[in-house]
C-alpha cells in the first residue's frame, strides 16, 4: 500500500512549490514514513474531488484521506505516536499554531507580493489563466503591478523576519536543538519561493540563510535536491 | 523568606505597567508561588545594582537573583518542576521563544508608538527627563510626534494582530485549552498598555478582547484588580 501525497507542480512535473505541500513532505520525512508524490496542477480539481477539497496538499494514507497542511501534521502526530514527534508535547503543538498563523499571514503574504510574477511564469500553461484571474482579484491589481517595486519592497520584507532571527540567535532551530514542525512551517515558505522564483529573498549573511541550509541538507538532502532556482 | 519581584511603577506606587514584569507576575501566579513586589522607578538603578542589571524585572528567590523575563520564566519552570508547567514540554518551551520574540518586536514596538506620550504622563516625575530623552533618541523624534497620528496608526496595529486571532479561532488560549507562558507574554503587552494609557487599543468585539478578559479574571482576578484605565 503506497502513501500518496498530491503535490502542486509547475510547468515541469518536478517543479514542486507549494509551501503547504513542503511542510507536509518534511513532516512525513521527520516521521520516517515512506510516500510517493503525485504532481497536481491548480486546474485539476477533478483529480482530488474524491477528497472533498479543491486544493492540495491531500494525503491518502491507506483508508484515510486527509487535507490541509495543519490537519495533516496533527493527523501524522496522532496516527504515528511512536515515530519522532513533530511537536514534542501538547504545549509545542498548541504554540506551533501561532507559528502557523503568522507564517500563513506574514510570510506567505509577503513572499507572494515579491514573487507572484515568477510564479505565473513557472506554472503549467493550463493553470495560467486561472492563476492570473484569481490572484489579480485577491490583490486588486495586475500581477505585474504587485511585483513592480520588489527591489525596495524586499527590504521591509526582510525587516519583518527579525523575530525569526531573534530565535535563531538563541537556538539552532525553531523547535529547539533539532527541527520540529515549526521549522517545516517556516521552511516551506522559503522553499516555495526558492523553487518557483529566482528573486533573492534572503541574503547569504542572514542567519535565516544558514538555518535554511541546515534544512535543505536534512533527510539526506531531500529538500535541497528539489528543482529550484538555488537562491 | 519572602520572594521579591522588583516591579516597574508609575507616579502612583500601585501603577505597575511593565509588560515584562506582568509576564513574570502571571508566571509566578501560574506556578502558585507566593511573592511580594517592590515598586521600582527607571532612575533607581542603584536599588537593583546588586543584580548586575539596570532594568526590571529582577526576581530574588531565596539565594537566587534572576533577571530578564524569559530567563525568569525558564528559571521558574526548572526550579519548580512539580508546579503547573509554563510550557508543557520542551517543544512548548522552544516554540514559545518565537512568541516572545514576536511580541517583543511587533507588540511592544507597536504599542509604544501608540501610547508613549501616555506613558510619559503617568510615570514618576523623577523618571520623566530620563524617559523622554532615552525614548526620543530611540524613535528619532519627539514623543508627541510619535503618537500624533495614533487614531489612524491604530488601524494598522490592529491588522497586525491577525495571527493572534487566527489562533484564538481554534483554541481558547495560545497555550491550548488553558493559558501557558505564551499567553502571559502576549497578555503582558496589552496589560502594559491598559495600566498606563487610556488609549483604546482593542475593540470590544475583537476576539482578543474576550481572551484578555479571561486572563484579567484568572488567579482570582489578579491582573484585573490592578490600577488601570480599564480600556
Amino acid at each position: 500500500m503506497t502513501r500518496l501525497l498530491y503535490d502542486l507542480a509547475g510547468a515541469e512535473p518536478e517543479r514542486r512549490f507549494s509551501p503547504y505541500c513542503w511542510r507536509v513532505k518534511l513532516a512525513l520525512k521527520h516521521k520516517g514514513l515512506d510516500f510517493e508524490t503525485v504532481p497536481w496542477r491548480f486546474t485539476e480539481k477533478d483529480v482530488i474531488a474524491f477528497s472533498g477539497q479543491t486544493r492540495v496538499p491531500v494525503l491518502v494514507d491507506g483508508e484515510r484521506t486527509v487535507s490541509d497542511s495543519w490537519t495533516i501534521a496533527t493527523y501524522l502526530e496522532d496516527a504515528y505516536p511512536d515515530r519522532a514527534s513533530l511537536f514534542h508535547g501538547d504545549g509545542g503543538r498548541a504554540v506551533t499554531r501561532f507559528v502557523n498563523a503568522w507564517a500563513d499571514g506574514v510570510l506567505v503574504g509577503g513572499i507572494a507580493r515579491l514573487t507572484v510574477t515568477d510564479i505565473l511564469a513557472n506554472i503549467d500553461a493550463r493553470d495560467r489563466a486561472y492563476f492570473r484571474q484569481s490572484r489579480e482579484q485577491r490583490f486588486g491589481m495586475s500581477l505585474e503591478q504587485v511585483t513592480a517595486n520588489r527591489d525596495t519592497d524586499v527590504l521591509s520584507f526582510r525587516k519583518n523576519l527579525e523575530s525569526l532571527r531573534t530565535v535563531l540567535a538563541a537556538q539552532p532551530f525553531f523547535g529547539g536543538d533539532a527541527p520540529t514542525y515549526a521549522d517545516y512551517i517556516v521552511f516551506g515558505c522559503f522553499q516555495w519561493a526558492r523553487c518557483i522564483s529566482g528573486f533573492p529573498l534572503l541574503l547569504a549573511d542572514d542567519p535565516l540563510w544558514a538555518w535554511r541550509e541546515r534544512l535543505l541538507a536534512a533527510f539526506g538532502g531531500y529538500a535541497g535536491a528539489a528543482l529550484s532556482y538555488n537562491v
